[in-house]
């Protein structure tokens, strides 16, 4: 047996026995996902800079297609296709809060991978754990398509295609395809597709999607094979230009970037797309006859096509804007899926904040009017109505209410700040990153491409 | 002062001092040789396979547009645009027998690199020194455009443009441009420019070019200026092609590499080539319109221009082969230039071994007869005949003989025999080779783009 196929029986058997009050096997959703020859295909890319701490330290592990950052520990994995983005860890001398905790940080925090398969998984923030500052750990843990590990060390957990799992804490947790989850720690649980839970000290938010939706959008025929529905086939679509883009290999148009601004080099542009000041585009971000307007970004994975952006609004990790014009200061949550048609626009006036795991999919047109919070599963006016609630009136909630398939219990007005305080970070970072993002130095990493190690990489530490 | 320029100071000094003796000063050479924001627009490269012994250990260093294989540690060194080939390094449990010593490696060599500043200096074979078996050092020792480092340690030298060093030791020595060393040690020596001298136990060879020719060769204008001349315009007119290749930019027409035979990723082919079996062609390699007959090769640096290679014939690092015949079996030495015209062939029979640095720049068509030894510098067949003896006269010969600028003495037969073991070995590598040169990996690193460190990289190691 080659040492890649050992390595995936060793990570198979240390999730199970992870999860085995569920009777939970991984096993199906492992067997032939990536054929092991397709990987040698694909690098992997180490960024550095002078502006952040650098230490990879890298064994008996595969990284096909994948691209790091910062100071990580990667051994006994399998990480394909996916960007473990340290550049946000905290540094030694930060002083940090956590869940009211302070501290300041006594060295650098490090990304620390072990006997995890990660497929298409974004890696990123710090980790939100006061017990474990320095080390972000991904352990035991199987990640599947698109899914989102957020500042959320975890141990023993299965991710499903398209979950996100926020700033949480999680052990031994199943979180179903499309799930997002944001409640500070959760253990030995089960979140059923399509939920979108963020829960804290005062507030706690739950919706379901309908299993019927959900299924259109993503679901898995057998648990062997891909997943398929609308958002696998929309990201699957555009795989292989964002794999040119890793080899050079995309014509990409002259498109003027500001000195303020920063276009990651692995980003893909097309189409008549402009950019403004202080604008951040990331890594495999996608953007087709874009209009980013001034301090506005596009977070990793996320696709802006046909859309315009006025100004200082937030694409997060995964989401997807098509058709649509968004006013200023609009959030748009991870793996969002906001899909306008060239007849049926989608506006979205200032400062709403689109929840993440949207999907407004249109069948006429629709206004969003500002000030508004926005979720679940919407087509027209009528669902906007069920799925939207003004950040006013939010405010003035204390207590239980339901609208549709989405319930609130707690303090409107908590939740409404967090999220701004939220949004506020990440509109500052858009302002003055461009000099830090222009000037990284990348590390192409190949695998050994025949033997008993084909597929693996030779044992790596770089240091700064 | 940035890091890399203190880097330099240091390297300067520690050379300078190991040639105090001579009063040589290399501070001319090195300044404005490169600028090194050029230096941040070029990769380093590292080779991988299952085959070859894996460590690469590197600090404080620069290697722009620099590749290495095998065991190397590199330490407070420029190299620049230069190939380090460890993957013919001697391998624990080896049996070899260097000048009479026979012993087996307990452990697998390395090449070290310290306090030294290569720039497109080939480093290969294994190091030819009993004293050190496991280790090919080179400290405190500059080495300029084109120079090759061949199985030969030193410590505290200067090499000129197109010196070679040969299977030979070497301690605080000046090579001059264009000179070719093979005498097993050398110390305190000054080697003046176009000296071809090769020295055993048994028999010397010493060819010295007439001063006007290698001033037309090879020359500096002055000491702090790139060379210039025949040769280094050929190489430099080639050379932004040639770095197409490393980055994947330079389009190459479909030849058909037959199963046996191995072209790396770095060889540039153009024109109309064709590849026969058993064919080795190595990174940055030149051929265009070139054929290579069966069993043949081409070396690093090698170009083959508007040439037939019959077969099994041997184009060392850096030799040029342009409008020029070669029948079977012929040895074409490292950096020699065969430079026929289109209306003025240069035919080169079997079993010709054609001495490292030999100029033929063709007046007139040539035809030179089969089992010859040719060195020096050749235009017609006047200068042939000066410049040359039959393999089968020059094995009677025992004593002191000398034609034109050439002076031997000793054995014959010793120098053909020691020649045609050489010959024979390279040409059994072309065989059987194949297999192990297409399934090398890559590493890509870059320096850090700006700070202090920039135009350094930071420390790595890689291990199988």
């Amino acid at each position: 047996m080659k040492q890649i196929e050992r390595l995936i029986e060793r990570i198979i058997k240390r999730v199970n026995i992870n999860l085995r009050a569920f009777q939970f096997d991984v096993t199906p959703y492992m067997h032939e996902l990536v054929s092991h020859m397709e990987m040698l295909n694909y690098n992997a890319f180490y960024g550095i800079t002078e502006h952040h701490p650098t230490h990879f330290v890298f064994s008996k592990s595969s990284i096909a297609g994948s691209y790091f950052f910062g100071k990580c520990v990667i051994e006994q994995s399998t990480i394909y296709d996916s960007d473990i983005r340290g550049d946000e860890l905290k540094r030694a001398g930060d002083h940090i809060e956590i869940e009211g905790d302070e501290f300041i940080m006594e060295e650098d925090e490090m990304v620390r991978i072990l006997d995890s398969y990660l497929i298409k998984t974004l890696v990123h923030s710090f980790s939100h754990d006061p017990r474990s500052p320095e080390e972000f750990f991904i352990r035991n843990t199987v990640s599947m398509h698109y899914a989102n590990i957020h500042g959320a060390p975890m141990v023993g957990c299965f991710l499903g295609p398209l979950a996100t799992v926020d700033l949480t804490t999680a052990r031994s947790c199943i979180f179903g395809a499309y799930s997002y989850v944001q409640t500070g720690t959760i253990m030995d649980k089960i979140v059923e597709r399509g939920v979108v839970w963020v829960k804290s000290n005062s507030f706690e938010f739950l919706y379901r999607y309908p299993r019927h939706v959900i299924d259109h959008y993503i679901h898995y025929i057998e648990s062997n094979t891909s997943p398929v529905g609308v958002l696998m086939d929309f990201c699957e679509q555009r795989k292989e230009e964002l794999r040119q883009v890793f080899y050079g290999k995309f014509e990409m148009p002259m498109v003027a970037i500001p000195n303020t601004s920063a276009m990651n080099r692995y980003a893909l542009i097309k189409g008549n797309t402009s950019i403004g000041d202080n604008v951040l585009i990331a890594q495999r971000a996608y953007l087709q006859d874009a209009h980013m307007g001034q301090g506005s970004n596009a977070q990793e994975n996320s696709y802006i096509i046909c859309s315009r952006l006025e100004g200082n609004d937030v694409t997060a990790h995964g989401a997807k804007i098509i058709h649509t014009h968004l006013g200023n200061y609009v959030f748009v949550g991870f793996n969002s899926f906001l899909h306008g048609k060239p007849d049926m626009k989608l506006i979205i006036e200032d400062h709403n904040i689109i929840m993440p795991h949207t999907i407004i999919d249109l069948e006429e047109p629709l206004h969003i009017p500002s000030n508004q919070l926005v979720w679940g599963y919407i087509r027209n006016r009528h669902d906007l109505a069920e799925n939207s609630i003004s950040l006013d009136k939010l405010c003035t909630v204390d207590g239980k209410i339901s609208q549709g398939n989405m319930v609130f219990d707690g303090k409107g007005e908590d939740m409404v700040t967090a999220f701004k305080i939220r949004i506020k970070r990440i509109l500052e970072q858009n302002y003055g990153h461009a000099e830090v993002s222009q000037d990284i130095s990348y590390y192409m990493l190949q695998p050994y491409l025949s033997g008993k190690q084909q597929g693996l990489f030779p044992s790596i530490e770089i240091n700064p």
